[in-house]
């Protein structure tokens, strides 16, 4: 019934996560009944991000500036460097606003079923930056699952060798839980109680 | 942390209904993580529906198109007429592709809470349309509330002397409807519009 533009549009938006193709419909009703307060404005946002969207060179977050946000904010602690597997997983722990130091995105998981291995992740420049120097601790903060854990283990001994302190989050978090989903007390708690790999 | 552009966004599609504050940021990192596959296309069909949007000058659909693809659909039948609340309930009854007919978007309800009068509505129009002639049957398909069946009572009130034939959607138990589950309104109408086994 629709026209061929608007069900191309309710079809972009059901691919997005959390959209079905139902609350697809009504979201484009929405965008359709109110032009000026809602299409337009999503319209520019999406133009503009589209426009500066760029891969941080440095840490791997994705912003719409190279050096990214949290990079380029020169208070922050350029001794402290939290390692995270996802971007994800840096906005989840930065949203908190407790870990006042940089972030370093590993683009993923060590994986035998996935065939993900350490030359697909961010791991080498990880390494590198921490043989630049001038970083006291390293924070791994993969997710609490088996291979969240396994990559951790993988930095912990290729960054042995480094003279930092190592740590990783607490476990406050419940086993299965990945960042993103996590409330931010138990971020906070597992922030806090983080302790030296063994 | 995350970028102006990037909050903009996530504001832009927070606002969407069905989408949270917490959805829209991860269809926000979807989007930035999949630019060729999400963002373009949904920035490219954005732009398309925003070119060519408009309200259908007739029966007040919004589509792409003025008439719109249901008016200008000459394999319908001009004699019969539905008349909806709202485009998203045009947009439902054609779905099911039961109504062979036309349609008329009042766009909205009479309410003396909310303030909307007659003259808010697009009555008038239906009632000229009506008045035109070459209508045999119009449907007043509003919603099963007080305020739609006010409205209808209204709009059957302004028809009543053109020679046409005024009907309404049948109330009852909805397809699956368990007794047991149902409120009271709907058994009592179920039981009134109770008809003869076949």
């Amino acid at each position: 019934m629709a026209s061929p533009e608007i069900d191309a549009l309710t079809q972009a938006l059901a691919r997005l996560p959390g959209l079905g193709p139902r609350s697809a419909r009504r979201a484009v009703l929405h965008l359709l009944k109110k032009r000026e307060t809602a299409l337009t404005p999503l319209l520019r946002a999406l133009e503009r991000v589209s426009e500066s969207l760029s891969v941080c060179s440095t840490c791997g977050n994705v912003d719409t500036a190279d050096p990214c946000s949290v990079c380029a904010d020169s208070r922050r602690d350029d001794r402290l460097l939290c390692v995270v597997e996802e971007v994800s997983d840096l906005w989840a722990l930065d949203r908190s606003r407790l870990f006042p130091g940089r972030f370093h995105v590993l683009g993923g998981r060590l994986s035998a079923l996935e065939g993900v291995r350490p030359e697909d992740l961010s791991i080498d420049k990880l390494v590198g930056r921490v043989a630049k120097g001038g970083i006291d601790e390293v924070v791994l903060a993969m997710n609490a699952t088996l291979e969240g854990q396994t990559t951790a283990h993988y930095l912990a001994e290729r960054l042995e060798t480094y003279p930092i302190r190592l740590t990783q989050l607490a476990h406050g978090l419940p086993v299965g839980g990945e960042l993103d989903y996590l409330d931010e007390g138990t971020l906070a708690q597992a922030l806090r109680a983080r302790r030296p790999v063994a």
